[in-house]
């Protein structure tokens, strides 16, 4: 769990001894390929943080059909963050794409790393807004980036996800049809664009 | 003032001491109907807490498009705010739509709060976690949701947006054409769904 800690010691100043005391309340688990880590309509109590391996984020809308919202890599947390923080039931399914291992982190644990760790609370506040962070970037690039330039910016976020994910969930995730996908993918060595 | 310190008390605990310097930081600003409040491509150093008017955040796509992408009302914390997070130049512009009264929280002000203010980083962690659940139905119901239960989802949170907003930055921010808007105002009142 060497990992986890570093991470969080990028993000606030953490004692050996709280660093400790947190990660005897989580646990590391597996995940076969295909697998679901986490359902929708329930509620949910945990955070995963992945160590290997890649998720995705899907949802049914009212018709039935299926849609992949996001995807999460080595190094990122991951939930139905939002059914986490709210205590309504899930939206969301998390969906293993490959073996994955992640570190569960129990809302008992985040709630003790409010109340017991010095930078707890601010902790909460930088994980937030680094995901706030990153859905106003979605939503800007839904609303003015073209398929290709959003097919670019996926690839320089994910950079093998083409060797790791099904094309039709990738062309979910960008809004647009698989065939769509597969011409962009002709063009796209050509149309390259460095936007972050 | 008064209501910006109830909000707040709302979050967390805060006392009288804390409160009167937080507001000594912080100072009221009125804009006219279509004054801008905050450009983009600029550096962004203030939250508005809304005491009474409406704005709408709009951005250009790269093809000099205009797009509405949010609307806020009375009671509500508005900025680029992931531009004021990042120290990136900001992607958004804030314009008035009605003669508009803020309170302006400087970066200082909102610093001096984390330092200082016993429960400030709760409070930072209670608002980011806010608008990322704000931002995560957005996505979700940009997914998931019809273009008549945007509509209508839309009418619950602003109930009375048709008298304060033109109908082309309601269409815009509804991703449909005005044409389409005229459609479904007309089928609207027959389709109401109850989607929160």
């Amino acid at each position: 769990m060497e990992i986890l800690k570093n991470v969080i010691s990028q993000m606030i100043r953490l004692t050996d001894n709280e660093a400790e005391n947190f990660m005897s309340l989580c646990y590391r688990k597996m995940f076969k390929k295909k697998e679901i880590l986490s359902e929708d309509e329930k509620i949910i109590d945990e955070v995963y943080f992945i160590e290997s391996g890649i998720l995705r984020v899907k949802i049914f809308d009212i018709n039935g059909s299926e849609h992949t919202v996001h995807f999460a890599i080595e190094n990122q947390f991951i939930a139905d963050y939002r059914a986490f923080l709210t205590g309504e039931k899930s939206s969301y399914m998390l969906e293993a794409m490959e073996d994955t291992e992640v570190i569960v982190l129990p809302k008992k644990a985040i709630e003790w790393g409010y109340n017991n760790m010095h930078e707890g609370q601010k902790l909460g506040r930088l994980i937030a807004e680094y995901y706030f962070t990153y859905l106003d970037r979605r939503i800007e690039h839904l609303y003015t980036l073209s398929p290709i330039q959003r097919y670019d910016l996926m690839n320089q976020i994910f950079p093998d996800i083409h060797n790791r994910v099904p094309q039709h969930m990738i062309a979910s995730y960008l809004g647009i049809t698989p065939i769509h996908l597969s011409r962009i993918k002709k063009k796209a060595p050509l149309k390259s664009l460095n936007i972050c």
